[in-house]
């Protein structure tokens, strides 16, 4: 495997099995100067953290980041930083049946064929405590990206068939579904603890927003602001289909109603998602995930195993019913990341360029 | 601007404008020994070109390519392949009022502000013509994927409000749409002759599927099958949306339902598109693209000029009502493009892998 | 083969065959607004050019470059900048001999064992005509750096057994070995005319030296500026040496005697080069290297066949007796491409950096 | 900083600093199923470890590695390989005057203007304690190539001004020099000895040594194998110099001295040191390196301090006279990780070439 890495020049690596002694990460890039501690990193760890409400899964880990490198007297040196979270509630023993077997959905199918040998223990590189690394990582590009102006947040716009408003960024993070709006939690809980007693898993959209983003990130043509954002969002576990501004929405649009018109006070509309040529127009940039139902169920599912022989698999171990409920922090750190790296790249090269044209105001 | 590469062993490298002297591009990593003409390329070409229907634009460009290097009596030979369209019906003068205005919608804005400086004529860099290229070096890599037994194919499956199921692969090469359903065909071509009197454009939803993927390709974590499939699609001019297998759809369902199962005879359902944890599973790969429609239109829209003041804009020139329609060969070209990329990647680091368990068939 | 980009921000790929129909390049994120036009880089090309004098190769190459995107009204756009030099002058007949044979010293063994199939007309891919489209790029870095206070130069420091000292650059681009002390003239003259009467070739010893450059240019630790330096002089036909500052001179230097002392008026010396830890001290960049004699002679040859029979291998065609003579414009292109891409790469991550201690001046 | 990467297809990111809680790299692209424990890598540790003999710095550092992830049951997964070395012997206190000062030949000056803050504790990242984690990595690639017969080995070929003829790889391991002559042994302690009573460093040259290399490993033009062999090579700590093969003494020869004949037996001479127009011939890689006595004395030297006022350096602290003494392990450690970033990337795209002709045996 190679491709554990992302981003051009400020570059996130990361490594770790889900149940192996550690995960980590290096961030390299950064530019010196900026203020950080762990407690900066901790704090969209503790937000994507396993075990803290009844609707994820009950595995239970601090996931409690150690900076190894790159800060000095509290503010980073412009040298890597090493990242380091230590695995401490693995109970290896509920996996032992998925070496023999394929979870169907899973990637146990993809992983033996591919390198023929796989740590089945709790999904090993596949888990999604992968993105623990990610979340630690996003975090440094939301320090840094909040010294520029720039602020990058996500919520929870629709857990299975249930569609969720915006109503206010007010209360996203004080419940466990990032639902941004307070009316509809008791409908989303009802509807999690019937999914439990189903024993099934169900999808999420995700929606997250960066707020304050200059114009001109993204390069063209192959390296789009959109393009590498939906690199970033897709690579996430489980996502399968991303959307920029009115995403599918504008196949069934025309031209006169797609199009943003600009005043001199500003754009009218946004349908755009903040991004025109794939060049951040300075309005916000809105993207939508979809997450597929966790495949690890308790639900008989027919497979093969490892022998090619029919299968009843059944997924004991601890696993979130909905990995959409835990995404939004992670949504959030891959646009930091996308965003930072663009923002570095746009500086070398267009740190000269000055126009006499005002920057439209957001509307 | 850089990010004009797209790939990291197979890597294909862009340049020109809408209205220079040519486009042109290098394709790097081909493998040697592969037979090659520029006839092979020039069939994907046509299938793009413009002006070949009265539903396209009516610029006349015979894009006839040129191959400069890399191949050598018929066969590539493992140096980089230098490609070159010389551009033939520029008629700048259509455009000269863009120079001081902004396309509503169009990337006129956020090159203006990213680099100060822009080819204005016919959008410059920033022109679905730049596309040209990308359907030539993807008729390399399909004609290298062929001798793997991998078959990239695309079709449109909705333009504007229409839907258009899929029925057949026969005869969507024989109709300006790439419409899998003959009997949609009138209804197709009445909407777009009423779109041209009502001087507007419409959004479009195209469809890719690869056939013959052997399981393995795509490499966790970041650089997935499905990510960087993402990445390719979405850096197409217009697109706003990509999905993979069942894409926003899975958010609705439940695991219990998505889940493709599956029997020593095969995969029983193919919603997850033929990835399973970035790495493809042997079943064909499926996505789909959401096109926006053309912002350049002859109805007047609001705007601003180049000194902030507001501004009437209308479109002259000649452009397309909607780009989804070009847009097969495209989005073929990237799928192409990254599958290839992959398959030599996978050759790379699991070439010696080898498992008891069976592949399975395709349902 | 893939390979053909060099830089990492700033980046060049390059195509063509020494018999090919043309050579080209694209060059990648350049920043907008730079005057830059098809004289500015034919004045290198010139300087490289062969069959300008006596002691070259007598292939005739006008060498004439076109720019064919990426410059708009004078200026850069920002945008990938194409190029294209058209191969004029090819003899194929020449060189029949060479397909069914090796060279020793030459390339066409490891190329035909690697490939399995070679353009071998003039070398094809291997031939030193393929640094044309280096210097062609490399001019355009020059461009750019001479704007920022950077200026790179280059001279023959030592032909076959004659070692030159540095007078001045005065001259240098007057006489056809970039020789830096006239009074050497004569001498290098006999000595190349005895060598063609020899039937022979000879190696050659090139310095480059950068003057202007700031503070701060490289990344540690692996990306460190001598080190892609080393890299970039090294990936040039026929070099088998990069020394950078003292080189292998300080093998037995002691730690007293090889620092650069520093004082307020600044630095004593410059044993360094120009480089301290990776990363440039302001001082100027000094670095030579070594290139072999020409393979191509045509005094007869111990080789073998494709067929793995002895051989003997007389070269026929046109060659350059020392491959050194036009190698100062490739050096220098090398160079100010390494430069070009570290000043980029500095500003996207240092710009914001504010020290109180001064620059020191260059002794 | 970034640039702390190395590798194209099998990469190794490292992160740390000389007086951080720890060292550590993410070793990306290893192929499934090598067998491969923390033993395999403190081998090589052990040969490049501070403080085994009288001649190196007297920091005591066990430098324990631990392997984190990417190995399960003995063997590799193909997932990334995490590895961490901790800091145990830091004696922070003996640097504080550094933090005020510029040491004369050092990277204190450049790091401080670059990034305007460093952790000046034993050097920070600038110190030789970096290569540890190359070391490591190293270890991973020379386990892997000597599954497929390559064995990459070095010794010290000068120590200042003492010349050390290559004798017999036995015993190189068995002292403190890596010198593969014994009878120079004496000479060697004796000179190191009055180094230390001297107070002053010195210089030295290191050999590298590949052998069972298959031909075609390099990707001209610009990732030819010795271009990327000098790129790792120069990014060693305090290296100034690198030759492949007869490196500088090219210059002098004749085209007819140099060229390596051939015959059906093999080659008859290695003056290219085993590249051929950047592509392995199959011979043995021969590659040299020049390092700089160590910056870092006890003699006074002049310099300034971060206000631009005069200061006279006296370098406390423990430090190696002679850098060059441990370099061994390290280039060969940066030889076997280009090399197998090689020879992966020629699997990808060379895998099915088959010639007729024979590969010629090593003289």
């Amino acid at each position: 495997m190679s491709g554990n890495t992302f981003g051009k020049l400020f570059t996130v690596t990361t490594f770790g099995e889900s149940h192996g002694p550690a995960l980590g990460a290096i961030v390299d890039g950064c530019p010196p100067g900026l203020e950080l501690s762990e407690a900066d990193l901790q704090r969209d760890l503790d937000r994507r953290r396993p075990g803290s409400s009844r609707h994820t899964t009950q595995r239970r880990e601090p996931d409690q980041v150690k900076i190894l490198s790159g800060v000095f007297e509290g503010r980073t040196t412009g040298t890597p930083i090493g990242l380091m979270i230590e695995n401490t509630d693995q109970r290896s023993k509920d996996y032992s049946k998925i070496a023999e077997q394929f979870r169907p959905a899973h990637a146990d199918y993809t992983y033996h064929h591919k390198y023929g040998i796989r740590d089945y223990r709790g999904g090993g590189r596949s888990s999604a405590r992968e993105t623990a690394m990610r979340v630690a990582a996003g975090a440094i590009a939301k320090a840094w990206l909040s010294q520029q102006g720039i602020r990058v947040r996500g919520y929870m716009s629709q857990l299975g068939p249930i569609e969720i408003d915006f109503k206010s960024w007010d209360g996203v993070d004080d419940n466990p579904f990032f639902c941004p709006d307070p009316d509809k939690l008791p409908e989303l809980e009802a509807y999690m603890d019937q999914l439990r007693r189903d024993q099934d898993s169900v999808g999420a959209r995700i929606t997250v927003v960066a707020e304050g983003v200059l114009v001109g990130l993204g390069e063209p043509v192959f390296d789009r602001l959109d393009a590498e954002l939906a690199h970033g969002l897709m690579s996430i576990n489980a996502v399968k289909g991303v959307e920029i501004g009115d995403g599918f929405g504008v196949v069934a649009q025309r031209g006169s109603e797609h199009r943003d018109e600009m005043t001199p006070q500003g754009f009218l509309s946004n349908h755009a998602g903040g991004v025109l040529g794939g060049i951040s127009s300075g309005q916000p940039i809105v993207a939508h995930l979809a997450l597929k139902p966790t495949s690890s169920i308790t639900r008989p599912g027919r497979s093969i195993d490892v022998h090619g022989e029919p299968a009843e698999v059944v997924t004991k171990g601890r696993h979130d019913p909905c990995v959409g409920i835990r995404a939004t922090p992670i949504a959030e750190a891959m646009m930091a990341l996308t965003l930072m790296d663009h923002l570095l790249r746009h500086r070398a090269q267009n740190a000269d360029v000055q126009v006499e044209t005002p920057r439209l105001d957001q509307i």
